[in-house]
């Protein structure tokens, strides 16, 4: 039996680059010795760094002004160490409340002595839709407005994104970095843990305008962006590992065709599940259209218990991961760039069968 | 050619657990998604997680009233986070000043804004000894006591620790760990970086006392011991693989005899290469024979040009990374828990015979 696993991260990586390191695990480049064991220090491991920065550079058009460093400890790591890297003027950032992950990244600032000003949430309606910035930002007043580009868990995503008058904008892009087209000029600073569209959880990218990169006393070096920059992300040891693996992803989607294809073959997996969806009297998804995520895909029957069945029946049929978040309930399809489309398409005849049989 | 890899981390691992990795890679436990793959919310990865923890505890025998926590961020992050969550009452910590990683974790400190007061150096002498602490420490001055169990650049380390006088002792143990035999109970707090003789770089364990463990405000989530304790090391997502492979590094090391077996392999194997330097006249290690290290050997000709002659003369041999640290110059040997006695005995058979033919 195929599997296809629906996870919302860790997730479903690309066959070619686990077999690609399967193969290569005892002897890295004939060294004899293991991408496991190699020194940072070493020259085979430049060559890799490297390689994944210029790939980065590449895939998303990174412009020359930019800076790209890898962090350890993930998007939460960054709900810290970009107040405490960018705040440094106002110490007060604004916000806008699209889900669980922007209300934690203001959570982590604030009880870090930040200010932060929620300046639109849409919790009332369930995060169904985006918070809509209505206001003109005063450019006064705050060093930065935080946005979550892709809801992992509510399935809302920004295909437009806010006017921020000036203010410096800063996006956690973790769910939908790559699997969606954004122009890195549009943004000061872009972090994503890679965990979910380009490799094994353990490395953070942090891709920040270099004018915005400042000495910052009394705050941890494993988060300071001015001494990662200067010391090519290395001023100690990296998860060498990691960073390798999301490096050959990096270049298997370079060889599929980067991010417009990627683009293009996720809306196509989505608006497979949607227009399922969207016609089933069985089940639902509740956002509005026009903030639906390419990536994350919400819907329910309304009946927990039924939603349950749903969940073990597609699990005996090798669909994996399908329960939804526990704050949302339901169940949830996971369609990063290695999902599959006959997973999609697998997912769908299963929900189909047994809407019919019921 | 055998390849022996004696870099100081990351740094050789088991072939047994390299292997086991590769034939695995593909499917866990037949559930057809890698490890790279799985959530660390699945029921697979608490078992993978628990049992990391129960071998530890069982190698180390640490006792119950310790925490035994998983960070991302390695040695350097736990420098930051350390103080952060034990120097809370007098905000001022102690340290031993043994070497370039003692010092740093001062520095660490020191930038946070917490007073350091080194108690003994032995800069003077180019850390060829242990700093002894001579005076009675105050037991209401300091919130810990900090030392380097071993220190990977300057090849010392602790055979018997310092008498702090009811001052905790919190003890970098990152090159040494389950290396040489220490009591878990005489130390309040144990951290290491796993890539030198657990596993590939991305985890770093901290072991600590049930009381020690507070609530702090104003520190960052992914540094936050009492979070963490709380959480199962997952407050977010943790190093899925990193974990992964060090549980099996741990299998492995409790399958060829836990930890007296691992000291009285290393003492062998250290021994075999000290017992040549010391007869050479071409070689020399500068480290007082008291506080000479088990897994890291510096050497040296005291002829930088020749040294790296040396240098080259090995790798041409398979003996890899011989390069020592730039502070100290010459060679330096790692010879962790899974570098081989061969190894060695390569090693030093390829010094003699480069001595014999000078």
């Amino acid at each position: 039996m195929t599997v296809y696993n629906f996870a919302a991260g860790p997730a479903t990586l690309p066959n070619e680059v686990i077999t690609q390191i399967q193969d290569e695990l005892p002897s890295l480049q004939g060294s004899g010795m293991s991408i496991l064991e190699i020194s940072h220090r070493s020259s085979m491991f430049d060559d890799i760094i490297n390689a994944v920065q210029a790939d980065l550079r590449d895939l998303m058009k990174i412009p020359d002004d930019y800076e790209v460093l890898f962090f350890q400890g993930g998007g939460t790591g960054q709900f810290a160490a970009v107040p405490m890297n960018l705040a440094t003027d106002h110490h007060r950032i604004a916000l806008l409340d699209s889900g669980h992950w922007a209300a934690k990244a203001g959570e982590e600032a604030k009880q870090l002595g930040y200010k932060v000003d929620t300046l639109a949430t849409t919790k009332a309606t369930h995060y169904d839709r985006l918070p809509a910035l209505t206001m003109t930002m005063p450019d006064d007043t705050y060093d930065y407005l935080h946005i979550c580009t892709n809801n992992t868990i509510e399935g809302t995503a920004y295909h437009e994104l806010p006017k921020t008058n000036h203010v410096p904008l800063v996006a956690d892009m973790s769910s939908n970095i790559m699997a969606q087209k954004y122009d890195v000029a549009d943004f000061d600073l872009i972090f994503a843990g890679v965990q979910k569209n380009l490799g094994p959880a353990g490395v953070t990218i942090v891709i920040v305008k270099k004018s915005l990169i400042k000495e910052v006393d009394g705050i941890p070096s494993v988060f300071n962006y001015q001494l990662f920059a200067k010391k090519n992300s290395m001023p100690n040891t990296p998860p060498v590992f990691n960073i390798y693996a999301t490096g050959l992803t990096l270049k298997w989607l370079k060889k599929v065709g980067g991010i417009d294809e990627m683009q293009a073959r996720n809306q196509k997996k989505a608006s497979l599940l949607y227009d399922f969806l969207d016609q089933s009297t069985l089940f639902n998804n509740p956002v509005k259209h026009q903030d639906r995520s390419l990536t994350n895909i919400p819907f329910m029957t309304g009946d927990a218990k039924l939603d349950l069945a749903v969940v073990d029946d597609l699990a005996a049929h090798g669909l994996m991961n399908l329960k939804g978040h526990r704050s949302v309930g339901g169940l949830r399809a996971s369609l990063y760039n290695a999902m599959p489309f006959e997973g999609v398409q697998a997912l769908v005849n299963e929900l189909y069968r047994f809407e019919k049989e019921m």
